[in-house]
């Protein structure tokens, strides 16, 4: 049995509480949350205790710590549960700078603890599959990923301004997804954008509809295209092209039904948001952290990854502010 | 080059005329019609010249003759060509009653002349490659042929009264179809049906849904449904199940496009009617025709597969009657 | 909080007790079987006790009993629930012979208890939707509705044996969802069917290929194909023909994953089987018995539905045998 | 009758003639080739006569010229039948270079003549239905264009030679019909690429597989992916994204056949090439110059649209070899 606590009880807390609730191998001891309230109702629905911080990491029976506060305090609580020799699962991002990314990824390492970051995508099951067939070697090498991740609606302007901009808060997925399926680390990244979705977000000096392109010291290239707005669902779909073929995962929707009339045929929008959409990859995510944290040999996404994919979101960023490619 | 005479200068014989126009093999001498300003403006179209049934079958020139003149026409046509030892292809049916009908195949076969029945669906190249991949072994052994087939809208109730009823004019193509699929001769018809679509059909004695269920001695079996309206266009699917999986062909349409929106994802319609759906099935069948008439050894529906459909649609009218299965 | 009982730990037992652990408002209190050791395995896993039959049913704080033990058990076991006074889920069929299942759904009637079948595929939300549109007059009066169910492989022969045969023990469903999306009752069956996966099948006085057609009263008609042997995994699928349009709802796979190569695209099977199929159908039917059994006015099918399904069982049956269609 | 000179008796060449063959309005009068035999070949299945181009250009009685001879003759052929009169149907590119094909429009302008640029895919029915629907405001504004265009096979090292490279030999397709779906003039290119399909392109100094992204002045933004080489067939596919959805237009295949087995569901590839995929754009490209020639007011892409096109691949190439995005 692996004692958990969670260490922040908002929406994405919740749903690693939920899932670590049905794992067997797992016992959520605390719950910890700036807010009292907060943790006080998760605690209750998950038969846990209410803890602080320091109360959690100074208990020396508790093995692993589930980071899922706001972004500002990642860093900090990931090198302290690190130094108490927790295992460790931090949402992403590890910090919205790179330096202060990379300092905590020393601590982490200088601890010799699990850290693994929260890019629950690499855990759907279709994106999984799309890495095994490629690892298996279906389509040869790979030559061209394209990877399309649109939101169904902008957040509100306060989030995006807190954000670190579409590139760090949004397109990060696509970049760490991009270099995973790449195989190959990129070294140069383009990328443009635009306000075309909500001109409020152009005041908070953010854009909502992007582009970007990535290619590896081989030549493989990767092209990403990302909206903060999509009248049909949570449109979340990749590509993979190679030398002998490619391989490529769809929208997933609730149903399998078609309508059929005068104009057509007609089936549903895609899954609405990531709670839907990626609700098997966050369960996925915590049964294999958990595993992982257990001691088992499992493939999961790490500070490392985490480092890597803000250095490309940065990039990105500066891309877009200077006009021009960006090696990384 | 085959020289050909077309005897019916309707809609289908135009079609007929237009695909023999295309066969670098075939030169179409003659067009005959009972209406002189219909075979005239065919011929015009086609380079022909117009002349009657007698001159057509006096021509010891003319090596084929292509019959979509009036249903009634067909067997007086068909034997009067073959005892002038042409090759015939012919319109289905060759004659609504089956005993007139196997009295004007006698006669073909007494002529030896070749005589091909227009059972244009085989030609078709998605049913085509079904029927390939069955005989390749790719499914295994044929166990049960579903056959969807809905008009997108009823015919004219005058239409109706002379077509024989649904079984003998349209379900009769599926008949073939289920017959050649099933790769087996069904023994066995039992039918129902209804009038859903259009109280008109009723008066005429006819009914406009119908479903169809066919076994073979071995066991195999075949399920048929048929409609005369359908609002999502010409409904055109054949489904075959066997031991080892699947084949299946769908629906066509005009374009590739899909459109998403708020709603979700939407194509077009099936290709509205016959003349669209089939337009290469049409084609290819000539072109095969004309090579059997050359004297290559092809697979092409005959006088007996035109007999046999009849034959089955009997006993589905039959069924329909009596309310029992009927022994064929 | 309703406070259950599972009868039956086996596996589908377990899963039912799976389901009740997830639901806020269901407490498994006794968990009943004739193998203790079964009993006291799934008691374990849901924290509840072990009890005889008798226990359960005079425990007045019992609501709900879930009867998931052997057929013929399942007509005494509702009888002396019903009597006792409990809401009762009991899964299909009530009982193998019509007669039996009409007393006992008479005595859960004069006990004015709850009563509901585990036909769990009304539950599926694909088919579910496919209900509502129709209700809502998307396709305008329902026509024909075409039922694929096929299943993946032969079961043991012992099974077979004891079944009630194909039509009783697996098209039983293909009955209920074809009254229940024809909007209107059958009364008159033809089935046929064959032998053509399994010898053994014959064997044991069985067949394994089945096609059914119903008639309503009204014309409207329902076709169904059965097998016992499907290669592409649980084949599940439902079409409605309306006279305005068509519904359907397609097969289900596990991911949305697509391979393209030399020999063209290729998608993954369906889902193997009824319990990764129905997961979803089966957690969403005992949500709605506890939500019925609580007092909610809720559409869910009960033991007349039963007993309904089972005639036309019956009549497929005597169908096969007499080579008629026959009345119900 | 519109009186034609096909100019150019090659694979393309060819074509057209096919084409203007089943046009009723047409009449092929002469065929032109620097190769004798080739405009024997092909004046002898259209039924015209061999002559040279000073022959067609001095017959005041020929209305159009299609020219379909090698790209280095083009911009010549152009100013001649311009200057001489005659509507002018040119195969992509009018030249390899800008300012020669700047030079040959002004000419063309020159002499008020008709001048078609052969962006054959501008025809293609799904294509033009994007163009339709995105012009009906079915997805409002257009914000990004996603293109995905992969040849089959690479083809000879001579030809890519020749070919002014990817961009100005295969990219310009894409180029032209991203302008033409963006609705708004790009005005930056950014491009970059690798030689993965075949070590021999680049010993030619060219690549095989290459990524744009073009950027209009009021944000919009379209991505470009091509590959010289693709096992699944010729993928040509379109996707345009907007405020209000989305529409695109999927690959095309020759039957719509399924396969199903225990792998699962297989459909078969892309059709395989430019001929098979684009015959009817090739035929309605034909017909409406044939209409725009005899004086219909209709959209067909110009000398301005080829020279665009070819600007825009100009700087994807500056694009390629400098590593920054160019104006254009």
């Amino acid at each position: 049995m692996i004692r958990v606590a969670v260490i922040g009880a908002g929406r994405i807390g919740r749903i690693h509480a939920a899932n670590l609730s049905r794992n067997k191998d797992a016992d959520i001891v605390y719950v910890s949350d700036v807010i009292d309230a907060a943790a006080e109702s998760l605690a209750k629905t998950c038969n846990a205790a209410v803890a602080s911080v320091d109360q959690v990491l100074e208990d020396s029976t508790i093995n692993a710590v589930v980071i899922a506060s706001s972004t500002d305090t990642h860093a900090d609580l990931v090198e302290r549960a690190a130094t108490a020799g927790k295992s460790v699962f931090c949402e992403k991002p590890l910090d919205l700078n790179a330096t202060r990314a990379q300092e905590c990824l020393s601590v982490a390492e200088k601890h010799g603890v699990l850290l693994c970051l929260g890019f629950n995508r690499r855990h759907d099951p279709s994106f999984s599959r799309l890495k095994n067939e490629i690892d298996a070697g279906t389509i040869g090498n790979v030559e061209v990923v394209s990877i399309t991740s649109r939101d169904p609606a902008p957040p509100p302007v306060q989030y995006i301004e807190r954000s670190g901009g579409l590139f760090r808060d949004m397109m990060i997925h696509d970049f760490d997804i991009g270099r995973w399926l790449l195989g190959d680390e990129p070294n140069q990244v383009f990328a443009t954008g635009s306000v075309l979705a909500d001109p409020a977000i152009a005041t908070a000096g953010d854009i909502d509809t992007a582009i970007a392109v990535l290619r590896t010291a081989s030549g493989r290239m990767c092209q990403i295209t990302n909206s903060r707005r999509c009248e049909y669902g949570y449109d979340q779909r990749i590509e993979v092209f190679g030398e002998k073929g490619m391989v490529r995962a769809d929208n997933q929707t609730a149903t399998k039904v078609e309508v059929a009339g005068a104009g057509g045929f007609a089936t549903e929008p895609a899954l609405p948001f990531f709670l839907e959409r990626y609700a098997d990859a966050y369960r996925i995510q915590l049964d294999r952290f958990l595993r992982a944290s257990g001691g088992e040999n499992i493939d999961i996404p790490g500070g490392a990854d985490g480092l890597r994919a803000l250095q490309l979101a940065d990039a990105a960023q500066e891309s877009l502010e200077t006009g021009k490619p960006v090696d990384v």
